[in-house]
């Protein structure tokens, strides 16, 4: 068997289970004449397929009957009139469908829609029509019997773990979706998230190590970086991208999950693949020992119009490369010594070359003039800073009107993450708070994909329509609010 | 058992055999982009289930592919824009889906279609993909099998009789349906004239006894006539009309299949329910013995606008009592006697008040300035003239301008029985090369629902679109080309 084989095979045996549940609208009787329409109420968010029954009134339905049914994460998705979003992104993730029955039956909607409402419009039926039975059949890998309540003397952050587990909930299907509303694609950057969030929570270790699985075997790009994305229905597919630091980030995962399992199997079968992409990564160091950018690859760090990322990306850099050489060393692999000179070596580079004493900030090496949260955050997380100084230098940019601030959950969970590593508790409750707690108090039932406070309409794809509201990146409040117990 | 679940279950006992033939269309891949579409032509008409497959070609379609699949029995469906349909009948009997595919995959579309033509159209796709695999499952009641070619010196005969028999066994399904583009429902006048031909084409008895099975399960109104038609689909529906002619026809069509079959068991089921058809219709008899309209019934005779019906309906009635009194006598039932000494007096009754001899012509009875075909076709099969007069009264209507002419396929089929009758075989073959034949010229691969040669464009709805190209009341040119092998 070759390695993609093996790797295929692993995964498949780490199939997770899928829990069914079953979940009854609010309204259980619709009666309706052409033209008529109901919104029905699931009270929570699901992912899954709807099925409902139709009947005659007192005649025949001797046409068909023309409906269209609308799946919406939220009221103003039911709302709004989908004939008016511009792409963007494709129109057809927007969940709606004109079906025709010939005759009164149960129906079973063969596609599986993320939503918490639903709107049926009669477009058309020859004699007024009753529906009934509605339900929708919910589905989740995630265990939630194994969940633990917690209590929380702040309610707030009670509920924020609340709508967070739902979030990881939501998104643990056949993988880690990012956000079951629009594509069924494995990213490394959601895995990784929602591994940690999974390990403080429903602690399904198979499905990480599926996860892992499946980008291992992904086909590597020209410079030896794994593909950012994997599909694996109907078929398996290696995505057509290779995000450098997503590509480190998958090292990290393959750190955490020995953190958490101590499962070493999974370790030696993916051991030379990390090393792989960290001996690739430093490939694209120049003579300073920065990362420049090259053809065949680029770097997310965030969306975020306009951002240079490339000193967040050297702070990726250090990041995995001390957690990986740490990993080598615990379980006994003496390279870890090669990688812990390099990231020493690294590290002190970084200082030097995208430090600016005069603006006690980092800058970015090709694009000098641009500040950014960003940065700051990977070089904490990368140990080019510490202590007090990082601290001031964090505190500074994030209200620097001028600095390019976070964009996404998944940023804000490296912001949060770099104040738990500098001791700055009372300040990452507060940053939680206000952000995701700001999405509870607009009503999420579960964390959305983009979130600006101050700009609530904000998407990173020009209509807000299209967002996702539930989506895997923002799930990590629970993994905080769990691991330090907030 | 009560009757109605007796009948029932006699029906489900005659459940027909449905035989399934797999088509392939003539474009076998069909490589697309958003914007694009395809015809695909089966080569015949069919009646069934569309299969087809779509797959990435370089890249993974990463958001559902729309698509817009049409249907048309003719070309003309497919080139019209639905949009521009005005009902008439209900908009939704027009053969169009929108349908949404999350990923690559084999498409069987759940509902049944009546086409030849199939155009798909990319509405949207993420990146260019590939159909292939097209295929229709076919399916009908008709063993081809049983049927024996004809061998005609004239050829337009020998193509009339393969589009009629077409048109049949594209009708006969679970049931004997009138047209399998829109409802699935069961008239008696469709089955009437299918049983007929069916007699001499597929001679499937079974699905004749499960149609009168049908029917006789069927609530009666409350002058005691049947439904005059029925659905069965997704359970059992007498419906809501109660046609009076149909009714008649109903009795006849017992006959029929007893002519055929000499099948006694289904008589004696039937003979009551037969009895009560033509009591219940004495009683709308008038102080002539001439039918007059009351509430709770009404006639078809033709879909032709302004037509007085009640002559015809008059001659249906005497038709009805000659074949019946007949029926019964043959099998020894003494009250044969009651019914054809009515029959003597209603017809003596129908020459006296329905003719005028100053016209040289039935009239209609409370409309008599009225002049119709119709009426001399029913006053013929019923018996009311014979011989030299009646062949020259049915030819004068028949070129009176102002006399209603027939406008449908099933009133054609009357005029032809009434033209044999008459003994008039060479009219006979001359009006069906005519009607029938130029259907044929106009490239009909099955007979229509209707079709006036002066109007082509004609429908009973307003708009030709709705029209259905494969109607079983215009299956029976085999009927006679086979019965009197012209």
């Amino acid at each position: 068997m070759n390695n993609k084989n093996y790797f295929l095979t692993k995964a498949q045996e780490n199939f997770p289970q899928l829990y069914y549940r079953k979940l009854i609208p609010d309204i259980k009787t619709f009666n309706a004449d052409t033209g008529d329409s109901v919104i029905l109420d699931l009270g929570e968010h699901a992912v899954g397929h709807f099925t409902f029954r139709f009947d005659n009134q007192d005649d025949f339905v001797d046409a068909p009957v023309r409906l269209v049914i609308k799946f919406g994460e939220d009221m103003y998705e039911i709302e709004r009139d989908f004939s008016t979003y511009e792409p963007g992104l494709s129109k057809t993730w927007l969940q709606e469908e004109i079906i025709n029955l010939d005759f009164p039956q149960e129906v079973t909607m063969p596609r599986r829609y993320s939503c918490r409402y639903i709107k049926i419009t009669v477009d058309f039926t020859p004699f007024p029509i009753t529906f009934t039975d509605f339900y929708f059949t919910a589905s989740t890998s995630a265990d939630t019997s194994l969940l633990q309540s917690i209590k929380n003397e702040d309610p707030l952050l009670e509920k924020i773990d609340t709508v967070a587990t739902d979030t990881l909930k939501e998104c643990m299907q056949t993988f880690f979706e990012d956000g079951p509303k629009r594509d069924r694609r494995l990213w490394i950057g959601d895995l990784r998230l929602e591994a940690l969030t999974n390990y403080y929570t429903f602690k399904n270790y198979e499905i990480v190590k599926r996860c892992l699985y499946l980008f291992a075997a992904g086909d590597l790009n020209d410079l030896g970086f794994l593909p950012s994305f994997i599909y694996e229905t109907p078929y398996y597919f290696s995505g057509h991208a290779n995000i450098a630091d997503y590509a480190l980030l998958y090292v990290v995962s393959v750190c955490d999950y020995y953190e958490h399992t101590g499962d070493i199997s999974v370790v030696n079968d993916l051991l030379d693949l990390c090393k792989g992409q960290l001996d690739s990564f430093e490939k694209l160091l120049d003579e300073n020992l920065i990362v420049i950018p090259q053809d065949g690859w680029f770097s997310f760090i965030d969306w975020c119009p306009g951002l240079s990322g490339l000193t967040a990306l050297q702070g990726v850099y250090l990041y995995t490369l001390e957690r990986f050489s740490a990993l080598l060393k615990k379980i006994g692999d003496e390279t870890y010594i090669k990688y812990s000179e390099l990231l020493k070596k690294v590290r002190t580079a970084s200082k030097t070359h995208l430090f600016d004493k005069s603006k006690n900030a980092f800058i970015n090496y090709l694009d000098k003039g641009q500040l950014s949260v960003h940065s700051h955050v990977w070089m904490i997380l990368g140990g080019a800073i510490d202590g007090d100084e990082a601290k001031n230098i964090l505190l500074a940019s994030l209200e620097n009107s001028e600095a390019k601030q976070p964009c996404t959950p998944y940023m804000r969970h490296y912001v949060t993450e770099a104040m738990f590593k500098l001791g700055m508790k009372d300040e990452a409750i507060e940053y939680i708070k206000k952000f995701w707690g700001g999405m509870v108090e607009k009503g999420a039932d579960t964390f959305w994909e983009a979130y600006i406070p101050e700009n609530p309409d904000f998407s990173p794809y020009d209509d807000r329509l299209i967002n996702s509201l539930c989506h895997a990146w923002s799930c990590t409040p629970s993994y905080f609010i769990r691991k330090y117990q907030l």
